[in-house]
C-alpha cells in the first residue's frame, strides 16, 4: 500500500511574497505549512522563495505532501521542498491555478502578486484567511491572528 | 488601402464590471471607450456586459477597434461591440490576458474581479488608471476624477 | 453604422509553418486569406511570419479581418497585416487557442507545429480542410486541391 | 528525512487513449508506470482514465510519485493512483501541460489527442517514444517493442 495516493485528500494554497518576505512571515508561513501537513492536507505554492519555500519546507518536514506551480518553464526554478511541480511557462497567469488547485486559500502578508490571488480566489469562491497584510478593502476574507488560527479557520472550511 | 490595419496601434483595456455596474459607470465606460476610439486607441476588454460592453459601444460608436476576450468557449457570449473576439475557455484566467494585452489599464468602478486584474496590473508593470472605485492598499494606482482624465493619463503611458 | 463589427461574423483558422513554408504554400495562403475575406470571414492565425503573415496578407488586401494570436508576450513581433493582436505569452499552448477561435481550419502545408493544431481540432470537433501536406494517418480531414476548394469546404462547415 | 522530495527528479509523461484503450495498451501502460517509478522517475500524465490511470496504477504501485493535470476544474475526475493533481480548467490546452512537465514522453497507442501531444513535443524538443500506434508521417518519434524497450529509450534521453 501507498501512503502517499490519498483517494480525497484535500489541497490548500499558501501564498505571498516571493521576495522581501520578513522574518515574521517566513516564520508563519513555516507553521502553516507544518500545521497543515499535520492533518493530511496537501499544501499548493507557487514553488519559488521567500513564503512558498517556507511553507513547503514546514509541510515537508512534517512528512506531507507540495504542490509547485512554477511560472516559468523551468522546473529548476522551483524550492527544494516540492513533491511535484509543474513548470507551467504562464507566468503571472499561473497564480490562477495556484487558485484552481486550492480549497481554500491561507495568504502570509501581502503584495501586489498575493493581492491578485486573493481577489480571483474571493471571486472563484476559495475561501480566503489572510495572516497579516493589509487591510483590504472588503470583509469576504477572514483575518487570523496565528498560523494555528488560520490552519484551523482553512480545515474548517474545507468539504469532508 | 485598408485603415483598420495600423502597424503600432496601442491598445488599453477597460475593466470593471460585468454585472452590477451602476449608471454612472455604465456613462464613464462609454466616455471611455470613445475618447480611446478617437486616439485610435484599440479598446480590450473582457467581452461581456456590464463596464465591458459599454466600453466597447462607445469605441465603436466612435469608429474604434475593440478586441474581446472571453472567459467561455461560445463566441455567442460576447456583447454585441466587439470588432474581433476571443472565445478563450480559460475563465477567469483570461483576465491575465487581458492584461497581457493591454499597455494600460483604466478600471471604472471596482468589483473583486477588477481588483485581481488591478493588482496582476501592477504586479506585471502595466499602468493603471482608477476611475471610481474602492481606496485601494497602495498608491501605485493614478486615480482619475473623469473619464477624459483616465484617457488622458492612459495615452500618456503609452510608449509611442 | 460600423461595417467591422458584424455580429455572428465567421472566423476560419489558417495554419501553416512560419518558417520554411514554400512558395507555392504562400502563394495558397495569400489566396485562401483573400477568398475567406470577400466572403466576410475573419481569418484567425498565430500572427507570425510564414503561412500565417500570408493568409493575413491576402485577408486584409481584400479588406477583410484578422486576429493574430501570439506565442510571446510582445505585440511587436507580429505580422503587419493584424487587424488586432493578442501577444498571449503562452507559447505553443496558444496553438489551442487558434484552434478554440476558429470554426473551421484550413492547413497550408504542414509541419509538427501544423500537426499539433489539426490533431487538436479534430479532437475538439472543428472541421479541417488540408491544402497540401503530409499523408494523414486518419480519413478525418477534409483534403482539397486549390484555395478555392479549401474555402469552399470550409465555409460549407460554417454554421449560419 | 523525508523521500518523497527529490531534488532534480525526472518526469517522464505517458500518454494514450482515456476511452477506448485496448486490453493490450492498458497492461502496456501499467509496466510502462511501473518501470519508471522503479527508476524513480515521476510519472506524468492527464490524470483520466485508460491509459492514464493504467501508468498512475504501475507507477503507484511501485512506490513511484504521479502527477495528474485535469482537463477540467473538478479534482474529483482524477484517476484513484494520482500523487497530486491539478485541476487546470483548460480542457485539452492542458495536454501542453502535459509535454511541458515532461522531459520525455511515452506514447502507448494512438489517437488524434495523442497525435496532438506527440506532435506538440516533437515541435517543443521533447523526445517522443511511441509504443504501438499509428505509423507516423516522420521519423522524429523512436518506436519501441516493449515497455522495457520503451522506458529504457525514454530514461536515456533525461538529462542526468
Amino acid at each position: 500500500m501507498n501512503v502517499i495516493v490519498e483517494a480525497g485528500a484535500n489541497y490548500v494554497g499558501v501564498i505571498g511574497a516571493g521576495e522581501g518576505a520578513t522574518g515574521e512571515q517566513m516564520v508563519q508561513a513555516r507553521r502553516v505549512g507544518e500545521l497543515l501537513a499535520r492533518k493530511g492536507v496537501r499544501v499548493v505554492t507557487g514553488g519559488l522563495g521567500g513564503v512558498m519555500r517556507a511553507a513547503c519546507e514546514g509541510a515537508v518536514g512534517a512528512g506531507g505532501v507540495t504542490l509547485g506551480l512554477l511560472p516559468g518553464s523551468d522546473r529548476a526554478d522551483g524550492n527544494q521542498f516540492l513533491t511535484v511541480s509543474v513548470p507551467t511557462g504562464l507566468g503571472e497567469m499561473r497564480n490562477a491555478l495556484v487558485v484552481r488547485s486550492s480549497e481554500a486559500i491561507i495568504a502570509v502578508g501581502g503584495s501586489w502578486g498575493t493581492l491578485s490571488e486573493i481577489a480571483l480566489a474571493v471571486r472563484t469562491g476559495v475561501p480566503v484567511i489572510a495572516l497579516g497584510g493589509w487591510p483590504l478593502p472588503g470583509v469576504e476574507v477572514l483575518v487570523a491572528q496565528s498560523p494555528e488560527e488560520a490552519v484551523e479557520a482553512a480545515v474548517r472550511t474545507l468539504a469532508r
